[in-house]
């Protein structure tokens, strides 16, 4: 008994990873893909890799069509579209947003960072933060999905169980974030030109991207006190994959041991995200899966707590925990059609 | 009901593919996986994207203990080793060994380009060229599967509809094939140190390369005469793919539209050959997958018939093209445990 | 005693690197970059890479003024726009055009591949394709010269030698050549975006690449009889570089030694042709360099000659090769501000 | 009037960088370079960016020879390499020791990092730390230069100006790089393997790499009091690079504006640190060259100061501060030789 399935956004790199992961999901059953500029495209055209997939050709979005022909919607459109689209498909459909638009609990919060009033404030009452490790009941019971940003996935991944076992001040976080460039999706731009950044490293957005608070909403609700802190993005010349580096103050006795036992504890039953005691955290070791690898080290000489996280942007970072998402809403096993591990070399 | 397998050089690139792509085969069942040097380490520990999917541990090669255990056995070992295998295990399990040793059906030639004598030529006899698309009724009946080089297999896939057809001539084929360096296989040397391939492009081993009597055998066997070709491999700073542009001299009418056509009929009913009649093959559409993707043009300006195709090296060219074998020789849908999207991008 | 030099489409790759290799030259003084749409920028904001080396602002082409006050004009723009420029310009200043507005001899020709009449058929004459090496007393004498594209410089270099000594045969020459990314250009598109192009290769515009012409013109001028080649680009993942190999049917006795030994002899006195013997030609070589390195095998089991030359696209390529013209034309040593090793690794 | 110079160790990435550098400077006449295992080939051979620079050949370590012959000795080895040929070297020429024998003032500081008793303690009293910003008039007259480790330039140079105006706290402190793989030498390994680090980020030697106590030595020295910090590599896949983003508390009013000046007024008369006040630093804009580019950015509401610094790890961070610790010490112009753009792109 397989659940229909829209993408409003199928032509950028979220909605095509969705594509991906769907063909492989058992009780998916996609229907309408929808493309702004490139409407009427095959989608195997525009993603070369699902040739001989799917034979669905692309559409301009029609929320009205889509939401009656859809038990879930996801929508992967850059910020502040999905919020013009979710008042007409919410009431029939379910949806997770891989923007922002949903992921804040408060509005004016998403008003100063996105520079814009957030069009539908009532639904953030009935919308989950969706990182799935932490939020699976709301999860399961809201209309609405906002999935997490690529970098507060792994962020929160690899700090929050120290917050949560009160473990590192509220103080002093440091966030240092690396990034291949599918992250900032499929429009060329010189920020994404090949001979501008291969061969490059660089920090962005210093101080002020818009991960920041959604990093720190999450922190503050789910360990125990207000926390800011200092988050920087650096693009790094390879395709796929976010390495996460937290420096975490800690001014008690903590050791490696205790910190990756802590890890061990938080992620004992889950089933995407996976301790490493002995090696460390490689974007290689999830390309392509919806593995999210973490470490923690002491460095007792400096007393920092360094906790690492890495993963595929696209999956883990993206549409792969949309769909974790959507198997939680949709009762499935959580699993279903995201089981398989990551290519190697 | 599950067959029992195991992996014969399980450490290197093609025997950690191997455990990938079995990882998600509901038929088989992983039984041995041998290592030399690291032999006693866990396969996840080797390929940390098993993390989680297997707790095998390798073990030094037992042939005995092995055909004994097993339906069927992958060696993926350097050329040589499998034939000093074989005659254990061929009587008990059936045999896919990605290597060379079994690829040629004239020990000689073997002997020629090899530098040593073959081992067990009475074996050559029950063995067959595992060419899957060309070769499946010999595959389903043989003891032992040769399975092809990575270059032969994108090579052949290109040019054979055209011999077979009547179409190009058997003199001054040219093989232009630029390859990830992933072929080079797992163990450091200067030839694929980082610094010293990366932004980099070169031929190598021209006029020279093993895998040139490979394709002119298939060529010279399944066309309709003896075939020399010139065959240049290239070393692509990238990990995975092959990319093979073959020119063959036409000199008839043949147009681009009559190409496309012989190959749309070559491979009307192929699961893993896809021609492209609009665009042209890139290695990125089959990153991850068991497909081949091909194309042909023909200048009429030069009278020369350009076949292209793309392929990964590390799947369709070897470890991945092994499983379909496997799956031909057990009687398993040809698909089983393949059929999935590549990575894109 | 400086000469005064302008370059017209300072913004683009070829400008910047230009302006980078001018930097070295100790009698060049620059006075004009233009820039279109981002006229009125630093060149060292545009260029980082030349920070503390120029603080010219760009400007808006004014073609008069620049003409007045220079003494030679780069013009690095897209194709049909230099022949816009240089009837103003060519009665004050030499040009050295990086496009190919004046690369082929006969304007039907360029019609015939650019979609566009030549604005100014009469300059032709005035004009040489400046391929150094083997026009250098035209490009001395000459007010423009069309500094050739970077596939024929590589394609050239590589075959010259071998038609100017009789050897091979004009049909059935295959040049298959594999480019970094730069030579796309610095506007960003499809075609040019990190996740596109990396981890991939491609050909593209199979049998009908621009460059074609132009390689067909000079190898038929300098060898002895007409030649139609076929010509195949491909992208490869890297950001400088360009390797062409050439396959060049040959029906006598010559081998890799007579080949090695005519390359050597060609350019014995050549400051910026290293002829290899031993190893084979690889872009990393000459990455940031103006050399081409070139070599020679023969396969004399299908009677092929493998003629191959790396260089890099930006600098004997392009910009490098227009420097050394300028030289020329000038009188300065045909090294100055030329001369220096490549980037290793 | 030229000085005679030599290279042990020519064969490694530090040796070949300084013969590429050597090549190009004016004063510079190389007269023995060193191999171990590929003594007796020609460096070009080992470098082939350096055919047609040079003609020597490299031999095996003969240290008395080498000091008769030689102005100054380069020593590119392995760490505690230096120290067995410096009491032999000394007395008749002056050294630059690429490795880390001569950094620190202090022996146990070196043994309890390194692993080994230093071999010729006294002879620290005659060397300088080469930071040649900073140490500029002991490297002048000292015998022996340590010249620094890579991460400790782009560390020392980013922060070194904020600690010398008091501003920052010396607690706290975490410097996050990111290199090329260039930096692990030229010896292949699994760690340098293209397979296994390309499209890959990770972390590595978390809380324990041996440049730590390096920061820390010119840190507290320069500074105004012992430091501790917590200094976290990664290995990026690019060649060539380091970017440093560190990161330290401030407890006072700083803004971005003061720490901008900060830097200004630290190296308003430094030829190869460029202060960028809008821009932020990358690696790409010093590629090839002895620039490093720096620059600071105050987050007022996490109350850090993130200090950035970018250099090509192979030239500032390694051979060409090396020559620039040349022209100190032999009292030519600090420029000589070392002033030319990056490669963009």
């Amino acid at each position: 008994m397989s659940v229909k399935v829209s993408i409003i956004g199928a032509s950028g790199y979220g909605g095509g990873e969705l594509a991906r992961l769907l063909a492989g999901h058992p009780e998916v059953e996609l229907v309408h893909l929808t493309a702004e500029t490139r409407a009427g495209e095959a989608m195997a055209d525009l993603y070369p890799n699902l040739r001989s997939f799917t034979d669905l050709i692309t559409t301009a979005a029609d929320p009205d069509r889509i939401a009656r022909d859809s038990d879930l919607v996801f929508i992967a459109l850059p910020n502040s579209k999905a919020m013009e689209f979710a008042p007409q498909i919410a009431p029939h459909a379910r949806i997770v947003d891989l923007g922002a638009d949903f992921r804040f609990k408060d509005p004016l919060v998403y008003e100063q960072w996105y520079k814009t009033a957030h069009a539908c404030p009532l639904l953030l009452d009935d919308s989950a933060y969706g990182l799935t490790e932490f939020r699976r009941s709301e999860i399961r019971s809201s209309r609405i999905v906002g999935n997490p940003g690529c970098y507060p996935t792994a962020a929160l991944l690899a700090i929050l169980p120290f917050l949560q076992a009160g473990q590192g001040s509220a103080g002093g976080i440091v966030i240092d974030a690396k990034s291949g460039i599918s992250g900032a999706g499929r429009t060329p731009s010189m920020g994404t030109h090949f001979s501008e950044v291969n061969e490059n490293v660089m920090p962005y957005n210093v101080g002020s991207h818009r991960h920041t608070p959604e990093i720190e909403q999450e922190l503050s609700r789910l360990g125990d006190s207000p926390v800011a802190v200092t988050f920087t993005p650096h693009l790094i010349p390879m395709t796929r994959g976010i390495l996460v580096t937290a420096y975490v103050p800690v001014h008690n006795g903590l050791t490696t041991d205790d910190a990756t036992a802590i890890l061990q504890e938080s992620y004992a039953a889950e089933p995407f995200v996976r301790v490493l005691a002995d090696g460390l955290p490689q974007t290689k070791a999830t390309t392509g899966s919806n593995f999210c690898d973490v470490a923690a080290r002491v460095d007792r000489h400096s007393r920092m707590l360094i906790a690492m996280a890495a993963l595929d942007n696209m999956v883990k970072g993206a549409s792969g925990q949309a769909v974790q998402n959507m198997n939680v809403m949709l009762g499935f096993p959580e699993e279903l059609g995201l089981r398989s591990p990551g290519l190697y070399p």
